[in-house]
């Protein structure tokens, strides 16, 4: 038996720590434990990482404080279209919907893709459809919007109209754009007793993003994937970059190829790659051995593990908060 | 000055030659020298590789005989849902669009994204809408509607209806399903006098294929992918199989880290990866110095490419065709 693991993000686009009261913070770091002990108890019953994976990222998008699911960006015709992506290291297989927009859990309809579609990824309202035929929980769209995120496209919109100088000055009046407003997403890494791999990840995207706009969340190689023996992967950042660099795979494949390390190579995308080129970025993975990585090169970057004693760390800047035991 | 390079394919998915009359495959071979002759026209007048894919693609899209734009196949609605990729090597620049229903080269769409969206992949009717607001010719989805995919969708649905036996039996009344029915592409990939790299694939995806599902050839890495100093390539066949393994860019990360060549790494995925597990797949590429792949292992692949003598070479089975000076 392997000893499992298990790692999620909450997304680089953490808000400055003085922008929220530390009560919030607080319920950050308790929502983020609590989807650590949501998968940590599918792996501890011998459940799979699928499994696992898909069960943090459920209390992730059901949370108001991340940017998937419920408290999911706003489109700038202030709608919500939610993407995702479920990869299984073992076989292969993946799912993934994207700009859906009544599917409570996002990530759920991803695994009903990937195992009763024959598809990779749907897309839009056949997507919505077909995880309703599947018997998933449907909401209205509105069920996903959080005063947070109306104020953002409020902000954000405000700011465009009023000019490019507004959106670069001073805080004042008006809050600048944030990474938070800019790269919000969730995922989750696993490796189960039997050794499996898997990664998922769920988005809104980002605030004011043009209808029908898909990022790297539900696009296997680009924000997800995971291939036993190598790695699995979940991104978080400036989708388009993600997707021109065939991100998380790219991470695989410096892995297969070139005899690189899970640090070396994760390091490189976020630390010189993305942020070389200015880049907010950000990931969790796992390797093949349990190693852990969660790299960001932003102002922090919502993210939690399990380490080998069975002790949950959860973080949102660069301090780290043991949780206590899973 | 480099000399240009051009090479297209037209799916994976040919017919057995006797399931078409001899005039009708003289066609689909003027058709392929066609887009030959227009992307090389590009070329030959100083423009960019992803001009010249853009124009070889537009090609193919208006021929009937092909998969992607006018001659498209049918989802089980009914109904043509289309799918385009370009990404520039130069920049790693790229844009696509998925389930386009209205646009007539969806191809045109994709460099629209790239180009003019500050996005890489737009999808549904918000990715019409963007073209058409982008000036781009706008059809009925009856444009895209051929007599050979009304009957394809027909015999499939048929034969669904009776039973797997009647589709596994011998061809009589009723047509088996063919790789014709399910590996339906079109691709480029082009060398321009500047050195740089350009892909290209746009499709209908497959006939009775869900709604809402999305393949490989709007996926950068999956179905297209293009890197200056390394490879471009475009691909055909299973898609979901193509999006698993990353296909595109699975070859040039096989160059860039295990120091392949090629010819290696792209006959690998094609003969190897895919034919191991009985997936019909095929390829066009091109790599810096030029060399030309176009792999395949069905029973035929259009295809097609311009030698350095300047000579147009069509295929659509084993046999190759000097289609003449370009």
């Amino acid at each position: 038996m392997t000893p499992p693991v298990l790692a999620l993000h909450g997304g680089c686009g953490t808000l400055a720590r003085e922008l929220l009261p530390a009560a919030e913070w607080d319920e950050v770091r308790a929502h983020l434990a609590q989807a650590l002990r949501a998968g940590w108890g599918v792996l501890g019953a011998g459940g799979s990482a699928v499994q696992a994976v898909e069960a943090t990222i459920v209390v992730l998008e059901d949370s108001p404080h991340f940017n998937a699911g419920h408290g999911a960006a706003l489109t700038s015709e202030a709608r919500h279209e939610l993407d995702a992506s479920l990869m299984d290291g073992a076989t292969l297989q993946a799912g993934a919907v994207c700009t859906v927009r009544r599917i409570r859990n996002p990530i759920r309809a991803a695994r009903a893709v990937m195992e009763r579609s024959g598809c990779v990824l749907l897309s839009g309202p056949a997507a919505d459809d077909f995880a309703q035929a599947q018997g998933l929980a449907m909401v209205d769209n509105a069920w996903f919007t959080t005063p947070r995120r109306v104020k953002a496209l409020a902000d954000i919109q405000a700011a465009r109209a009023a000019g490019p100088t507004a959106q670069a000055g001073p805080a004042g009046a008006m809050r600048p754009i944030s990474e938070a407003d800019r790269h919000g997403t969730v995922g989750a890494v696993a490796r189960d007793r039997a050794g499996h791999l898997a990664a998922g990840t769920s988005t809104g995207g980002f605030n004011d993003k043009p209808p029908g706009r898909v990022g790297d969340s539900p696009l296997i190689g680009a924000g997800t994937y995971a291939m036993d023996g190598v790695c699995a992967v979940s991104c978080t950042g400036m989708g388009e970059r993600f997707i021109r660099h065939v991100a998380a795979y790219d991470i695989a494949a410096r892995m297969r190829y070139a005899g690189q390390a899970l640090e070396q190579a994760s390091d490189h995308l976020v630390h010189d790659l993305m942020h070389g080129h200015g880049i907010g970025a950000g990931l969790v993975a796992v390797d093949a051995q349990g190693r852990v990585r969660a790299p960001f090169n932003t102002l922090g970057m919502a993210r939690g593990w399990i380490d080998a004693t069975g002790h949950l760390h959860v973080a949102t800047h660069q301090e780290v908060f043991d949780a206590g035991r899973a």
